[in-house]
C-alpha cells in the first residue's frame, strides 16, 4: 500500500496549496475517510456501448467501486465508489449554446481528472465553462461523501459531503458540507455548511442558509471524524442491499421493465414497484415499493421508498423520497431528503419544484400545493408557508423578495423560466418525452451496455493501485 | 455483427492461402463452430498480480470467455474460451538454454496472436523456437475445441479437436482430431487424426497411430459438422458446472485450501475433495470427490473424478482421470483420457508415464505396474501389455523398438531422461517442490490475482467485437 498512501499524501499538498490563501488545511478532513483496505474491496468497472464513444485512460490511480461511461481520464487520483458518468458530453460537430455563444466543438468532450481524491462523488453531465469547452477538467479536488460535481469544472477545491457544485466553473473553494452552489463562475471563496446559492449574474440571485445547529442533525463533518448525521445512517442503513448487485455477474430485473424504460443492473430494486414506460432507473438508485409513472426518473444515489411518482417526475442525484406521493412533473432537486412517515405522508402537487438541498421532515402529514417552489428545512405546515411560495407568485417578483431565511434578488420570472426549462431538458435528457420515435434519450440509449470490471493489484507495494489502462474504440 | 462475420472470412481466407500447397480448405470445418451468438454471452477476463507483469494489448479482436495472465498481444483474432496463460514467459535478462545455445533475453518474451481463430485453445509456457525466443507468435492459425498450443509458435495451421502441438514450430500444417506433435521444427506436413508422435532430431524417434474407426467413437471431427464423440459428450456434461464460478463474482472456495497450494477462483470443486499441500488446481480444472496429494497438480481443461493422487502426480492440461488410484509422481499427458468405473478401477503405480493422447477406457479392473511407460488405446490387460514398456526396459533401447502400432528408433535411454527431467521441471514450476523457503512456483505464487472482465459490443455494426484494450503497469 505503500505507493497508494504516497499518492493520497501528494493529492492533500497540492489541494492544501491551492487552498492556502483561504487558510484551509484539508489534512485533518481527509485522514482516515476511507481506510486503506477499503480501496482493495470493490471492483470499479467501464460501460461499453457503441452509444458512447470509447476513450477511457487510467493511470497512477485507485478506482475502487467507481463507475465510468463517457469518455474519460483518470490520472494520479483517488476515486472510491465514484460515478463518473459522461453521456451528456459533447460531441465533436456540436454548436454549444451558452450565454449568447455558439462554440463549435471540434473534438468529442472528455471527462479529465487529475490529482484529486473524489469519494462516493457524482461528476455528470458536461462542462458549462466556455472557455474550456472540450475539457470537463476536475484538478487538485478532494470531494467527499454524496457530493456532486455537476457540469461543473473543478480546481483546487474541497466539497464537504452531500455538497453540489452545479453549472459553476469553481476554483481553489472551500464548499461546506450539503452546500449547493450554482453560480455561473466563482474562485477563492469558502461556505459555510447549508449554503443554497443559485445565481445568474445580473438576473437574480437566490440564497438560503441552513441554521448551523439545524443541519449538524442531519449532517456535521468535523476535522479528525468521519460525516456523521442523519443522512449517512440513512445510507449505511440501506449499503447491504447494493452488495448483492455487485457480487453476481449477470443480473435479471426481478420485476418487469417496459421496453423503453431503462433499469440500470447496478440499481437496487425492492418489492412491489412498479415501473413504467419511458422511465430511467439510473445505477446506485433504490427503489423500494413504489410507483414510477410514465417518464418519472430515479437518479444516481437516490432512494425512492414507499412513494407514488404520478409521471415525469425527477428525482435528482442523490435525492431521496421517502412515504411521499408527487403528482406528475414534480422535480426533486440534488440530495433533497423527504421524509413522511406511513401516518404523516408528503402529497406534492402537480409542477412543484423542491429546490436542490431541501429537507422535509414531518411528523404529521404535509401538502405541498400544485406549482410550489419549496426550499430550505421544512417539518411542518408552518415551516412550508415560509420556505415555499407559487410559481405564479415568485414569477411577478421583479427585484427583490425574501421569506424566512431565503433572500432573493432579480427577476423570479428568469428564475422559474430557468428551472423550468431545465426540467424540460432533464426529462428530455432522460427519455421521459420518448415517443416511440422521437425525443429518445437515457432511458431507451442506456440499455444493454457491457460492463467490464476492473481491479488494483492485491499484492506488493502498489496494492491498491491500478494497473495503466486504455480502452479505446 | 457485421465485422465479426467479415473478421472471421478474413481468418479463414489467411489461413486458407497458408495451407494452399496441402490442398486443405478450412471453410467447411470453420463454418458454424461458434454460432456467432456465443461470442456475445462470456466475458473474457485477465489477471492483475505483480508477479505478472503485464502488457495486454487486444485490438479488432472478440475474446468470449477467454482469460489471459501474461503478456500478450492480440489483433485482428477470434478467441472462444481460450486460456492464454504466458506465467512462464521468459523474462528480460534470463539465459535461455536450448539445443546447446545459451540465447541472453534482451526484452520480455511475449504471446503475440495474430489473425487467428482459437477455440477453447490452451496457449502455455513460452517459445522454444531458438530464433525467436522473445516472441511466443500464433499467426494465421485456426485452432478447434480443446486443441494446445504448447510452447509452440505456429504459423499458418489448422488444429483439429484435441490436438496438442507441444515445444514445437509448425508452419503451415494441418494436424488431424487428436494427435500429439513434439518434433522441433516442421512445416507443410499434414496428420492424420491420432497420430502420436514425439522427436527429438537424431536422438529419438516415437510414433504411435490410432486407430481411425476406434479413435472415431471418441472423437470425430468431419467438414460440415460440430466434433463429436465420447470426449466431447464428457466435457459438455459438465458444462454447466462451470457457469456457477462464472456467474459470482466473489467466490470463496468452498473447502479448506493449504495456503501453500492454489485453487483457482474459476475451477470447478465438487464435495469430497480434499487438496494438500503444493497442490496447483488451475481454472477450468474440475475436480470432484477426489484426493489431491501434496504437490499434485490439476491443470487447465482437465477432469479428476472420483480418484486418488498420491502426491506429486501431473494431470496436463485436458487430461481426464476417472475412478482412478495413482501413485506417487505419476504423469498423465495431455488430453489423456483415464476413464475406469465403480468397478473396475484403474490402479496406475509409483512413477509411471501415461503419455500424452493415451485413452484408457476399461470394463475390468487394470493394473499398470509402476515404472510403466503408457501410450495409445488400452481397454483391457492386454492392450495394456501391448501399449506399454518399463521404463528400465525401453532405457535399455538404443536402435529400434516397436510393440503394437508404436515405433520407437533411437536412444530409449535419452527418451526417458526426456520425460523424467520434464516432469521434474513441470512439479517445479507449479510449485509441488515448495519447502517453505525455496522452489516456489505456480501454487504458490498464482495467489490474490484479481481478475477483470471485458465484453464485446452489444449493439451496431461491431456487435461482439471488442474495443481495443490495453493494459500496462
Amino acid at each position: 500500500m505503500k505507493e497508494l498512501a504516497k499518492l493520497l499524501e501528494r493529492i492533500v499538498q497540492r489541494v492544501n496549496i491551492n487552498l492556502r490563501e483561504l487558510g484551509f488545511d484539508v489534512t485533518p478532513y481527509v485522514a482516515n475517510l476511507v481506510p486503506p483496505a477499503q480501496m482493495l474491496k470493490f471492483y470499479a468497472f467501464y460501460g461499453i456501448s457503441p452509444n458512447h464513444p470509447l476513450n477511457f485512460q487510467f493511470r497512477h490511480t485507485s478506482l475502487a467501486g467507481s463507475y465510468f461511461l463517457g469518455k474519460c481520464q483518470v490520472t494520479n487520483s483517488l476515486l472510491y465508489k465514484s460515478d463518473i458518468r459522461g453521456d451528456e458530453l459533447k460531441k465533436k460537430g456540436d454548436l454549444f449554446q451558452c450565454q449568447g455563444f455558439e462554440i463549435p466543438i471540434q473534438k468529442d468532450e472528455e471527462i479529465n481528472i487529475k490529482d484529486s481524491f473524489l469519494i462516493k462523488t457524482l461528476v455528470h453531465s458536461f462542462s458549462h465553462d466556455l472557455e474550456t469547452p472540450e475539457e470537463f477538467f476536475i484538478r487538485d479536488t478532494i470531494a467527499t461523501h454524496y457530493s456532486n460535481i455537476h457540469g461543473s469544472p473543478i480546481d483546487g477545491c474541497f466539497l464537504g459531503p452531500f455538497v453540489t457544485v452545479d453549472l459553476t466553473t469553481i476554483h481553489d473553494c472551500v464548499v461546506g458540507a450539503f452546500s449547493y452552489i450554482q453560480a455561473g463562475e466563482i474562485s477563492h471563496l469558502s461556505f459555510k455548511p447549508g449554503t443554497v446559492w443559485v445565481r445568474n449574474p445580473g438576473v437574480f440571485n437566490f440564497l438560503y442558509k441552513y441554521d448551523p445547529q439545524e443541519l449538524s442533525k442531519y449532517i456535521y463533518f468535523g476535522p479528525g471524524s468521519r460525516p456523521q448525521g442523519l443522512f449517512i445512517d440513512f445510507v449505511e442503513d440501506r449499503q447491504e442491499a447494493f452488495q448483492r448487485v455487485f457480487d453476481v455477474v449477470n443480473l435479471e430485473p426481478g420485476i418487469p421493465v417496459p421496453r423503453n424504460a431503462s433499469l440500470d443492473r447496478f440499481a437496487v430494486v425492492k418489492p412491489h414497484t412498479l415501473i413504467s414506460e419511458n422511465v430511467l432507473v439510473a445505477q446506485r438508485a433504490y427503489v423500494q415499493n413504489s410507483f414510477l409513472g410514465k417518464g418519472a426518473n430515479a437518479q444516481e444515489n437516490c432512494y425512492i421508498i414507499n412513494s407514488w411518482l404520478e409521471g415525469n417526475d425527477v428525482t435528482a442525484h442523490g435525492a431521496k423520497i421517502i412515504e411521499a406521493d408527487l403528482g406528475s412533473t414534480v422535480f426533486v432537486g440534488f440530495n433533497s431528503f423527504l421524509k413522511g412517515t406511513p401516518e404523516s405522508r408528503i402529497t406534492i402537487g402537480n409542477d412543484c419544484i423542491i429546490m436542490p438541498h431541501t429537507i422535509i421532515d414531518v411528523k404529521a402529514p404535509l401538502t405541498i400545493p400544485e406549482g410550489s417552489l419549496v426550499w430550505g428545512l421544512v417539518t411542518n405546515q408552518k415551516e412550508l408557508a415560509e420556505n415555499s411560495v407559487s410559481l405564479d407568485e415568485l414569477s411577478q417578483v421583479d427585484s427583490y423578495f425574501s421569506k424566512g431565511a431565503m433572500c432573493f434578488e432579480g427577476s423570479g420570472k428568469k428564475f422559474v423560466e430557468a428551472f423550468t426549462y431545465r426540467i424540460h431538458h432533464i426529462l428530455e435528457a432522460n427519455g421521459a418525452l420518448y415517443d416511440g420515435n422521437k425525443n429518445m434519450g437515457h432511458a431507451q440509449k442506456n440499455q444493454r451496455i457491457a460492463f467490464n470490471t476492473i481491479q488494483p493489484y492485491t499484492l506488493g507495494d502498489s496494492e491498491g493501485l491500478y494497473p495503466t489502462i486504455i480502452i479505446q474504440p
